[in-house]
This record gives C-alpha cells, structure tokens and sequence, in this order.
C-alpha cells in the first residue's frame, strides 16, 4: 500500500476536467435499492442473504455448445452450472435499506487500455461506499504484475475524481500479460489472503476473463474465500456471447477510428487521386473493421473472416483490389478508401502457414534474421516468404508479444497489399487491360490513437453499470462470474444488470495445426468471430457494390458529449439481435402458457395435440443441438 | 456549365445532417445592412458607389519590410499601394437598404483542402444572394485546372445545402497545382471574360493568394474587368501577417491531431512502454506542431524553425531526444510523447543540402535510383545518404510534388529517428552510460485524417465571416484583395472584417542556394515560420522541462459543436498579440491627440517639447525599419 499514484498533479483542463463532473447513467434496478435474486423465470426458491439482497437459486447454466460441457465441466468442476443471476430494484420506498457488512475488493487492468475502463472502478467504488463507508477499494498497480508483487494502492475519492470519465488506464497502469504459470496462480491466492480481499475483480477481454474464472475455480478448490468478478472491457469488441452484447471501449475506439476514415474519405472525394489503405485494430476478430465501415461507408473492407472463409490467398486479395480499383477507374474515379483488420494477414491461409512456422523457429532459436531464415522454411512458406517484400520480411521477425505470436501491430499489411496492388497495376496497364490514371496509395495505421481516447457517453453508461453490477454480484457471494448488462441497445432505463457464469461462456478449441500443439486445447473463453451470417455483416453485404461505387460516404463527425447524437452506441449493437435474456424469458412464458391449457382435466384431444406438438419440437431441437448439424450450416 | 456535382446521392446523415444546419455567426458589420467603407481613420473623403455602399479612400498600404517596397511595386505596379479597407454596418433602421447590381462570381478551391472551406463559399453564395436574386455563383471543377479548361457549375441553394459547415473540398474538388506558366494566366483570363465574371474568388494558403495577386495585377494590366479576391485557407496556419491572424481550417485540424495526440499520451502513461515518434503536417512551418504541443502538453516536440535557427544536426537531434530519454529512464520513466512536423527534415541543414542535390539530379536524370545516386552527389550529400537506412534512401528518390521538391508527406522521419535514437540508446546500454529499460518506439504519422474533418464552430464562423466579406470587398470593385478578419480571439460579434491589398503581404527571398537559383526570387505571399520570439512559442519554453520530465498530459478530447469549449479557438491565436488593426486605430488615436494638444496658440514650451518628442520617435522608428536592424535580431 502506499504506492504514489500516476498522475502526480491534478490538473484536467477544458473538456476533460467538464467530463469529470459527468454523472454516468444507471438502469433502474441500480437506482433504489439494490437486491440481487434470481430472475422471476430461473427461480423455485429464495434465500435471504443481508440486508436487502436476495438471491433466488435457479436453474443451471451451461455452455453453448453441447459437446464442450463435459470438458468445462471436468476442467472446472466448482464452478461449471452454476445459475445466471439479474439485479432487480427490491421495491418500493418500504423496501429494507439495510446496508452491506463492510467488503475488501482489489481490482486490476488486466487487459489493453480500453476507453471506459476507469469508470468501472468509479462504478465499482460508488457501489461498495453507498452500501458501507468501511468497505475498500484496492488497486493493483500494474494489472497481474501488481496482483503477483501486492503492488497495491487504496483507492479513495480523492484520487478517482480526475479518472471519472476518463480515458486510458494510467489510474492504475495496466497489465503486462495473462496468467501464465501456476505459480502465478499461486501468487495471486497468496495476494488476495495477504490483502484479505473479500472480492477481486479483473478488467479485461477474453484472456483475462479466462484468467478470472481460472482464479475462482483454483481459489474454491484450494480453500481460498476471495471471490472473482470478470468486467468485459476490450476495444476488439470480440467477447460476445449469449450473456455479453458488446464489450467497454469498442463504442467509443470505432467512433474515434469513423471519424478519421470518414475524415479521409472526404479528402479522397476532394483530392480524387489517392487511394487509402487504412489498417484498424482487430487481431483475431474483424469487428471494429466492420463497424467502422458501417459508419463511414467506404469504399471497402476486407474483413478476416471473409477472407478465411473463402479461403483467399495473397493473390486472391490483391485481385479483388485491383479488380475494384479498375472498376472504379473506368469510371472515372481514381480514388478510394480500403480498410483491413491488422488480423487479416492471418487470415490469409498461406500467410498463417508462414507465420506458424516462423514463430516454432524463433522459439527454437532466438537469432533467426532476414538472411538464413528462408532456407529453414517449408518449401511453400520459403516461397512465399522470398516473394515478400524487404520491410515485411523484416517486421515478420520482430520482438513477439507476449503470448510468442507475431506482434500484428507492426506488421504494416497495408502498405504490402498497396505493393502488391501497384505491382499488378502497373502490369494491367502494361498490357492494356487497365486504361485509367497512375494508381496512388496513401498508407494508415488506426491503432494506439483511439485507445486513449475520453469514453463516449455510452461507454461511460456501461462501465459504470458494470462496475456497480459487479459489486452486487460479488456482495451476493458468487464467484466466477462476469458482470453482465443486456438489453443494451435501448435507452439506459431498459438496461439489465445481471451474472453470468464464466464457465458458461466457454469453449474447447479443436484440430489446432503445428507441431507440439495438442488436438484440443484448454476450455477458454474465446474470441467471437465476425458472424457471416449475423445482421451487420448482412448490411454490409447489402450495400458493399453501392459503396463501393458511388461514394456514399457517411461522416460521423467526432464523439459528441452533449447535443443530438451524444448517446447514440454503435451500428453493430443497434441492429444485432441481442436480447438473449428476453428471449429466454419470452420462451418461459411460452411454457407456462402451455402448462396453463394443458392441465389435469383438459379435453383428450388437447393434450394429444400437445404431446404430439412437444414431441416435434424435442426432435427438432436435438436435431439442431447436435455438433453434426451445427458444423454442416454455411460459413 | 452543367457538369455534375461529385457527391450525387444527398443523404447527411447523424452529426452531418445535424451541422449542415447549423447558422455561423457573423459579426455585426455583416449583420444589418452593409457598407463598405475605409475605417475612420484612413479616411479623407467618401464616395458613393452604389445603395447603401460606400467607400472611403485613404493611406495607401505598404509591404512590412522596407527593403521588399521598391521590388514589390516594380512588379505590381497597377496593385501596390492600395488602401486596406473595413466592412462596417452602415448604420440604424433607417440606412440605405438599396440592393446591389447583380453580379457574376466565380470561385474556386486553389489550395489543398482544408475544413472550413465550404463555408468560404456559401458565406460568399449568401451575401451574394442576399443582395440580389440574380447574382450567379459559379464554381470551378477542380482548382485552377477547372479555370483553365473552364469546367465550371452553376451553384444554387440546393447544390449547396449538403456542403454547409462540412468538411473536406468535395463540392467543387481542389486544385492539383498553382499557376506556372505565362499561357496559364492566359488561359485564366479568357476563363473570366469567357464567363463574364466580375469577381473571381481563389480560396487556398500563400501559393493560391501569391496567383491571386499576379492575375489581379495582370488582368489591370491587360484590360480584364473581373477583380480578383483571395481567401486565407490553409490548414498549416502559415499564411500569417499583419492583416492575417490565422487561417481557415488550422483551428479544426489541430483540435483533431490534438485529441489524437492527447489519446496517445494517455496510451503512454497506461502501457507504460511505448515511446510514441508522431509526425505531424506542416511543411515550411510548425504553427501545428507547436499548437497540438500546446494543446496535449506532450513530452517534446522538434520545431522546424528551432533546429533551423540553432542549426542542429540530424546527429544533434538524435542526442537530444536520447538524452530526454537517459534522463526520464532515470525517474523509471520508459515511455513518451515526441512530435515533429514532415518539414523537420529539410530544416536539419546537411539533409536540406541533400535535398537540394537530390531535387538538381532527378531534375536532370528521372531515371536516378537508390543504387546509382550516390556516386553523383557531393561527398558530404553521400556520406549522409549512405549512412540513411534503406527505407529512407528509397522515400528521398520517390515522385516529386507538383512543385518539383520531394514529397514531405512520404518521408518517414519519424521512423528515421526512432531508429537513429534506437540505435544510440542501445550503445549507450552497452557502454554503462544508460542502465533503464530497452526503448521501445511506435511511429505514427498525423496527416491526411484531419484535412476532411467536419470543421468546428470557430472556422465555420471564419470561413462563412470571410465568405461575406470576399463579396463586399469585390462588390465595391476591388481588386488584388484579400478578404480579411481581425480580432479573432475575441467573441465573433467583436470581429472586424475587411480587406487588405495582397502586395502588402508580400516579400523577397534573398540569399537562395543551389545551381540555377536567382539571388532575388519573385515578390510572393510567403509563408510565416513561428516566431520563435512569439508568445506561442514562448509558452513553450516556459514549460518545455515540465512537460518533459512530469507528464503533466492534457486531453482537450474531440471538437465538440455544443457545450463548454464549443467555441474556444487555438491556444495560439488565444495568446498571440496580433490586433494589429487595433493598434493602428490606437495609434492614430495617439496622432490626433497629440494634435489636439498643439495647435497654433499653444505654448512655446509645449511645441518644443513637441519637437524634441516627435525628432526622437522619427529616429528610433528610422532606425528600427532599416534592414541592417532587422537583420541583427536575436533568431
């Protein structure tokens, strides 16, 4: 304890400093007082806790997909099925107010800074000192470093009021890595019985929810009373599932990121001569590629998921381009806009060949350089490796990250598929198949210039929510849990707090290629891919050879904070169905309803009706649930 | 006439739809009824033009160093000397309201997009309108390209509606060059007589204005009716002088690049690993540079003009980032903010002599490539050349601008550096001298995302208060004009508008190097470098340590159109001391008291007191305008 703060002088100025004094809003059921019980469908019971919480025990939850449950439920056996839970308003003004018994939380960063991330210890903070004055907040200085070396600061009043509404992570700083090792494990049990810490909550994407549950199912089996709350929070935006509609940060990183392209557009329709490749942050999941698409209408995108889908090669991509641009071209227009995830070159099979083996090679031998690599490649990947222009060979054997993988961040794919373009342009004008003017490129990285950025009113809303939420979830005894808020692409007043096991959001990733690789990995929660077949994509698709051709472009202008428009989210969230907890609930009803008509003393031809009606759909839902189906529908 | 517009499909959308209705303030000249006349104080005599107009002839202008006058006026004769002139409201309810003769307007976008630019041209379509129905605006497709083809359209409100407060050139698409050739300013004037034009508005930065002028002079010169009226547009804010306080567009781009830098610092402070290396735009001055280091209070920025007046070394450059570095790992510091603009490079005077011999060599041999150029340059050019990494010796030999000089724009020196730091720090690891954490650099360049940008309330304002003038200062028949506001830092109803004579603003440059340059080159509007005596710069100076060492990062967040801080302009044009028009008035002021106090009757101590007073201050002014004086100034 004891640690001095980041930032040392408190001095936020202009918008910053009127941020500060924003008071994010909470949904209802956050506003009164506060009880955590199970929703009115999941509930046959409810056990008073303290106070005014209840908490109802309810059904199971369980993974996605059928065939992984054995291996979660193996793998975490303390704390797989355990049931989702929702906050809900206890009442009335008659409704008990008792307050908490005092609570010691810690809480780190844990992921990449993400806008908003602060707010989630400013929800989290406002929570435990509403319901007790004795309760604490402990930061770790440095996400899981600072879990590992107790690195710690108590976090008061004082010091979050210049972080309320704030960008970045620089509260706390953030964290280095994932947990790695099992001695790692051991030292955050050890930090947390040192701390005495009732509740730890972790901050992050996938890798560190992953992280939380491993915590809660280690710290149950091995006696440890701390509890662990995972906070959904990444710019990727990939942590989707049925319980998490979108992640802190994405609404404000792709906000930042249309405004720029939007901003580029509208210099390539002034300019009429450059072709921009822009590149956008996104490793494994193509989502803020698409929602800045959306929202800026450029000329085109090539989202990994496409890409990986069709099996495109290099060439493949580069002749989509250059068939675009010759398309273009014949119609007078020797300008446009392209994006590309920073993913996307591992999307491209034969790059991923490559960069598999160029990663086995570096961890065998450190000095692997430019010049006798290609001789220690496969055939193929040599090939393709030569064929690769110097600065691309150079940036492919860079410092790794901290996983060993490749840093995609440097690896400027833009100005290569540019090369690649130019190259085959110049050869379609040599050869007459290509008329038009001199193709140009302007090249651009989007990436550490939104992370930092203020939170938009919604991201502020949401990190909030979900900070006061975990609270209430941690208060209620659970653990291994992540801090749910749904129903989130209506206004704040409709919004539902909730939990929802970690376990749950689970899956087992199989057929992994390379060597020393094992056929099935560690139950994880993964990313989630951009779905081909979901509602945003489908837009896109709708509309990609207008925009494409008529230079509809879409300027969002910068995030606004006040006026019309302030607490719009993003297209993504707005036009997905999302409202898993809804339907869940819609379908409960459904049930009742039957059982309400179908009761001892119905008419005989009811209930035939009914048994032969359930028995159509029991078999059409097995036949749907089974991994045979699922992996036979397109894409 | 009847070409198409670019942007065909009108569908605003959000924030765009939001500030297309939005309604710029003007100042109260342009408020009421109109007038234009000289300011009381240039004034002898007033003649009445037309309605309400009236213009008073008065002081004729001159060039601000002595020394230019002779040249200038040799080279405009017809232009040189004329008055500045103000726009005033022409008084109560009961003033002449008669409209205006209708007029033909041509206009055109000249320089390279910059936001605001819009505005120019439906400030000018709606005082233009307001005064008579059957004025014509007419656009010029594509710059000057579209005046000498005469590719034009016909502007009307409904063409205009989705333009309005947008960023970007897309109404009309900008120039590709500046005028060069004899048969060029041909070909402009037959454009205008070809159309009829009585006024033909160039919008654009210090190239667009230095055209402006020389048709001006030559149309007087050879019997052309259309008065030629310049517009100061240019996002680098260089286009400063005694009558201009800023331009159109510098107050927007900076907030953009501003909130991106501030997004990076606070990145930096989160991740705790990065030394982010960002190059900003500003070629032959560093107004952006120094206002985005105003503005984020980043670690350290590299001023053009500073490296130039002290005359550092690329290596001298390399040590002081090195060095800031040494001393911030020594507070456990591993990370930072370091700015340059693209036109560092050829202020560090070896590469400028590099340049230069690259630009003579192209010029003579297009076909001079990486591998054979170095055996033809001076041996200093080739030992620097040889010592560039790869990737900078191909950039220097890449396509030229229009202009014939290398593109800037491509010239990664940010990377240059972050390597020449990278390499230093890690012999300065070897030998003992640093003993923090491996530097580690991310290298961004700033440039195209903010030139399309939906501009802020303040260049709205600007622009649409310039459009305004540009039509009353053409529709009182005069010409080699530049349409001018003053008092900028001030609220908008205390700005003053009017006109100043381009001649005024121009210069000589003397003293030009390399082979086949003139010793004297042409009167021109020149670019305004940061005064490194200035009050911007000195605000600098003042915190440079602080801000190295404390991190004491400010994050001013995206533009905002409504709220607090809707309408804050610069830090720069908010601390600079440039009410140069309300000096002079002041300084009148002080002549006619003077005056006032001796008058024949007086007494004879109060006259010779008068004497000796008014023999002095003759001196010392006589002495201060000689060039020997000017010349001999610190910088």
């Amino acid at each position: 304890m004891g640690i001095e703060l980041h930032r040392k002088v408190s001095k936020l100025q202009g918008l910053s400093a009127v941020r500060a004094q924003y008071q994010p809003r909470v949904p209802p059921a956050l506003k009164v007082t506060f009880a955590v019980r199970l929703a009115r469908f999941w509930g046959i019971g409810e056990v008073d806790m303290c106070g005014s919480v209840k908490v109802s025990v309810g059904d199971a939850s369980a993974t996605a997909e059928l065939s992984d449950r054995l291996a979660v439920s193996e793998a975490y056996p303390h704390t797989y099925g355990l049931p989702l839970v929702q906050l809900m308003s206890s009442g009335g003004p008659n409704a008990t107010t008792a307050k908490h018994l005092p609570l010691r939380i810690g809480v780190a960063f844990c992921g990449r800074q993400s806008p908003g991330g602060h707010n989630v210890i400013t929800g989290l903070f406002d929570a435990l000192k509403s319901q007790n004055a004795n309760s604490i907040l402990i930061g770790f200085i440095g996400g899981t470093e600072g879990i590992f070396s107790q690195r710690t600061v108590e976090l008061t009043n004082d010091m979050l009021k210049d972080f309320r509404n704030q960008g970045g992570y620089d509260l706390l700083g953030r964290t280095k890595d994932q947990i790695k090792s099992y001695q790692q494990i051991k030292d955050a049990k050890a930090a947390c019985e040192a701390l005495k810490l009732d509740v730890l909550v972790l901050i992050g994407g996938c890798g560190t929810n992953s992280d939380a549950a491993q915590l809660a199912e280690f710290f149950l089996e091995s006696g440890c009373t701390t509890k662990v709350v995972g906070i959904p929070v990444t710019i990727d935006g990939d942590l989707k599932n049925q319980f998490v509609e979108t992640n802190v940060g994405f609404d404000t990183t792709c906000k930042v990121y249309s405004q720029l392209i939007s901003n580029i557009c509208t210099d390539a329709l002034s300019a009429e001569k450059y072709y921009y490749f822009i590149r956008l942050m996104g490793r494994q999941a193509s989502h803020v590629s698409l929602e800045c698409t959306l929202q800026s209408q450029s000329n085109m995108v090539l989202l990994g998921e496409e890409v990986a889908n069709s099996k495109m090669t290099l060439f493949d991509v580069t002749m989509q381009i250059c068939d675009a641009i010759q398309a273009r071209g014949e119609q007078g227009k020797n300008y446009g806009v392209v994006l590309l995830p920073e993913g996307l070159i591992e999307r491209i099979p034969e790059f991923r060949a490559l960069l598999q083996e160029i990663n086995t090679l570096r961890k065998q031998d450190e000095d692997i350089g430019v010049d006798n690599i290609s001789s220690r490649l496969t055939l193929w990947a040599a090939a393709l490796y030569d064929f690769l222009p110097i600065f691309i060979k150079k940036q492919l054997l860079l410092d790794r990250e901290s996983d060993g993988s490749v840093q995609l961040s440097q690896i400027e794919t833009e100005k290569l598929l540019a090369q690649l373009v130019d190259t085959e342009m110049i050869r379609r004008t040599k050869t007459g198949l290509y008329e038009g003017k001199k193709f140009n490129a302007i090249c651009h990285f989007f990436g550490y210039q939104a992370r930092g950025s203020l939170p938009s009113n919604f991201d502020c809303n949401y990190a909030y929510t979900l900070g006061q939420t975990a609270y209430y979830v941690a208060q209620a005894g659970l653990t291994g849990y992540m801090a749910t808020v749904a129903n989130l692409k209506q206004d704040v007043s409709e919004w539902r707090c909730g939990g929802a096991p970690l376990t749950a959001m689970m899956s087992v990733k199989r057929w992994l290629r390379g060597p020393g690789v094992s056929q099935t990995g560690k139950p994880a929660v993964h990313t989630t891919e951009v779905d081909l077949k979901g509602k945003p994509y489908g837009l896109l698709t709708q509309h990609a050879s207008s925009w494409l051709m008529d230079d509809l472009y879409r300027n969002p202008g910068p995030i606004q904070y006040a006026g019309p428009g302030a607490d719009l989210t993003t297209i993504t969230l707005s036009i997905e169905d999302n409202d898993y907890i809804g339907e869940i609930q819609e379908f409960y009803a459904y049930l009742d309803k039957v059982k309400e008509i179908v009761k001892p003393g119905c008419a005989g031809e009811v209930l035939k009706a009914a048994l032969s009606s359930m028995a159509s759909v029991t078999d059409i839902l097995t036949a749907m649930s089974a991994p045979s189906y699922r992996s036979l529908t397109p894409f």
